[in-house]
């Protein structure tokens, strides 16, 4: 292996934004060999091709892990356990099994009992994004600056763990680790919840009938195209976020429901001091997000 | 007056983000031969002669007006009742006020009683802007490629409304008419509702015991971050707009409770179609919104 190499033959499976965003990462830095993709529609395979992100193609995820040393699951979680289920007696003596789901305890519970004996399973979450889809839609730089989480369990091998750290790292991000179930409930706020209360703002716009859609499109400067963009992120993965978030999601949403009655509240009251405290208030987290470099 | 210009003397009450982005197209068209401006902070008032953005500054309002020929109120709408006494004696015959208040309704009920004879309203709303506050986080391209909304009265002068519609236009704005009830049920769905929400969801978020600031501010890259934005917007201006625009959004919020506690239903009981469903259906508005040339 050449220097900079950290895997011999990596295997993608899924080359929407994340993993096509990897495959840019891992050819420009030389950090593996070969790349397998693999994609269930032949147009992002012939395009992964095409944009020169993989070595070889596959359709059928089983053939991509062959000999591969590390297999990275970059498709919406609800495919996991099946995925795993094929690829299992496949997968290497030694190799190492990862994903870049936004949820962690579930796929735990799911992946690692499938896991053939000396293989190993890293579960992480490179928290970054856009909210854009497919292979043309990945860059390199995507990662770059931002926090990637490890979770792992009683099981997985602190050499595999060291490796996958080293991966990232490679792409710009800071490794954390975390526990599984922590880590749900800090991306239910910092993903889940904001992402679901933008669906639903853009649910209810286009639901009104004395205000037209085209009314809403032009007049979207005032704060409501930020939404827009964030409610069109693919609907796939979104489903299967808040399926396996489920207990951590309806959690936050409790409390930010109890928070939007006192503001309701506050507005039918006009208890002007409430409102302005509570805006003078929010300031300071972007503040905080601004000094973390996430902004 | 040369070629371009549309007005004598402009007085711009209000220094901020607004007020000072209107003076920086003043300035860069020519469009008059004086800007006073208006601002109760010294500092405000110094930085925007440093920024040579006004011709003169006065502390008083009512000095500012003097002489001029278009007046815009661009401070928070609480306190145009107050500006419109102070400025009223001193407003010349024929002379324009107009503002860029969020909402349209109340202003008109507050701002043209106090209105002397021979002077002419013109309620005016460019929907543009930036969550930044102040002289400095003005440009003169804010407003470029949006739309300024004219909410006349009947008692509204057709010549005034041309003026301070050319003006806008100036500024490289399409230029809508509509009743004022009726814009401020638009923007409390394309505006005030995602205001409203983005600085509840930041609330909540920063009130949390099993999660850290420090954590929320890490991992916000998953979506949160976006709503942090939004949320820093000036608290004073968006205390005014949600106690002048009531009714509307409390109507658009109730609607938005409705619609998210069936999104809350479909996550407990795991309806992954309706999620889908919605998931697939808001990417529609997305595509409406970037086809108006407003993403």
């Amino acid at each position: 292996m050449a220097n900079s190499q950290l895997f011999d033959r990596v295997a993608l499976i899924g080359l929407g934004l994340i993993g096509s965003s990897l495959a840019r990462v891992i050819k420009s830095h030389g950090l593996a060999s070969h790349i397998c993709g693999c994609a269930k529609s032949e147009k992002t395979r012939a395009r992964a091709l095409e944009l020169d992100l993989v070595d070889n193609v596959e359709e059928k995820p089983a053939l991509c892990v062959k000999n591969a040393d590390l297999v990275v699951l970059c498709t919406p979680i609800g495919s996991y356990a099946k995925l795993t289920e094929e690829i299992a007696p496949n997968l290497e003596r030694g190799a190492i099994l990862s994903d870049v789901g936004s949820v962690k305890h579930s796929v735990v519970r799911v992946v690692e009992p499938l896991m053939p004996p000396e293989t190993h399973f890293v579960p992480a979450h490179p928290v970054a994004g856009t909210e854009h889809s497919g292979p043309d839609a990945g860059f390199a730089s995507l990662f770059s600056g931002h926090w990637c989480i490890i979770t792992p369990t009683a099981r997985t091998n602190v050499k595999a763990i060291e490796r996958v750290s080293t991966l990232w790292e490679q792409a710009g991000m800071q490794v954390d680790l975390m526990d599984a179930q922590h880590h749900d409930l800090v991306l239910a706020i910092t993903s889940h919840l904001p992402h679901l209360i933008a669906y639903n703002i853009v649910g209810t716009a286009s639901d009104l009938e004395h205000v037209t859609q085209s009314e809403v499109f032009k007049y979207s400067a005032g704060g409501f195209r930020d939404f827009t963009r964030i409610a069109n992120s693919d609907p796939t993965m979104w489903r299967d976020i808040f399926l396996n978030n489920r207990e951590a999601v309806l959690e936050m949403l409790g409390r930010f429901n109890e928070d939007l009655s006192s503001l309701q509240r506050a507005i039918r009251w006009e208890d002007a001091d409430a409102l302005e405290k509570l805006f003078q208030r929010t300031r300071k987290i972007r503040k905080g997000i601004l000094d973390a470099g996430q902004a």
